[in-house]
């Protein structure tokens, strides 16, 4: 079990589901971690054609660790700083997620990135549609 | 003039103008700053009633600046990415504002870091409504 | 598996064994969230006594953060720069592990966070200590 | 004036030099935005002599933000975290700036950013040789 996880667990203030908390937070630091390895990957293809997937990749990273912050701050779970952040969250893997599909056939990192991104974009869109208790 | 400022005025590749670019990026780090030094002092004050204040803070540090790292990518400037991250920035900002203005009497850093949040929800603000060649 | 490992496995070119690069990678992603969620719960102690602790975990998380970023660009494992920083975060780490540690009987919290510290203080140690081929 | 400046001189409690702590600030935010600027204009060049230049800028980026936060929060400048910090940080910046004068000669961008680079290794070694009250 996480650190995350047990962090949750061993609190009873939060006003969200603990579980679906510590799975945003998972996906969220998964794909922080794949975007910074996929773009320091595409980097050694010395490929034009991988310039768009490096900047996608290096945008997730930045909000995606971004996300995590705010999300884990979650005694305070503000509505209007929370809600816009997670639609930016997952407007931005979505995107990268479609930029890196596009080379999953040529490249093993951008298509385990993809699917961590794609996984990161539906838990953005789970926290949002979740009950506040 | 900033390094920011000569580097975008060496670049002519910009689909957005430079200097209004320049000024949201000197805004953002501002207001990132300004949010991390205030967490700080406001954690001095021993005053319960200053918790609501550290998160935004610690919160609109994180996401200032993913979005300076985007909107200092801006050659690949993506609608998708960028512009619902401006607008989850101005939102985080004009709330951590409306916060630290409720103890702008007082204490002096929340009325700097309050200055810092409103100049910064303005320069995304316009950042958003500007025209991209 | 995670994101991180599968991408580290799908990679010949690393010049430091993948297993351990993969450790102390998930050891930094944990110990970041572990600080950020503790500096949340702290604040709501409301007890002067816990500053100190907020302040460390905000540190450990920024320090964690950034060794994250620069070991998973490994491809270009570059001494001067990893080796200094992996030696400051293991210093921080260190640091904020022992003061987790004074709180560990009163909250769960910081004694999770505690135990992430240290985990990822020896992480960063190990990988000081690995062989570069 | 900046809003760090502006909050440092609002403050009575800090245990170092005010104005050299603020240069330290602006010198750490400027070098973190040059590096992501620089690393973005880099990637434009399409030439893989510029991949080690990327990384490295990508690494001082990462680096600087979080020696910001930490030299930020100075209320609780505590040795053991900042000694090491500054040190890993004016070693990141010493390389970047080794690295970005190689091709200071073909490009605007890597010239600006080398300086903004030598400017906050000076300014972490500033920092270092401070007495502390």
């Amino acid at each position: 079990m996480s650190y995350a996880r047990q962090m949750l667990e061993s609190d009873s203030a939060s006003t969200v589901d603990a579980g679906l908390l510590a799975d945003t937070i998972e996906a969220l630091s998964d794909c922080a971690q794949a975007c910074i390895a996929d773009a320091d990957a595409d980097l050694r293809e010395n490929d034009p054609d991988m310039v768009t997937c490096i900047r996608l990749c290096l945008d997730c990273t930045d909000v995606c660790t971004a996300t995590l912050g705010i999300v884990s701050r979650r005694a305070a779970y503000q509505d209007a700083v929370t809600g816009p952040l997670l639609e930016a969250c997952a407007a931005t893997c979505a995107r990268c997620a479609e930029e890196c599909e596009r080379h999953a056939d040529s490249h093993a990192h951008c298509m385990i990135c993809g699917q961590a991104c794609r996984r990161c974009e539906q838990a953005c869109r789970n926290l949002l549609a979740a009950p506040i208790s």
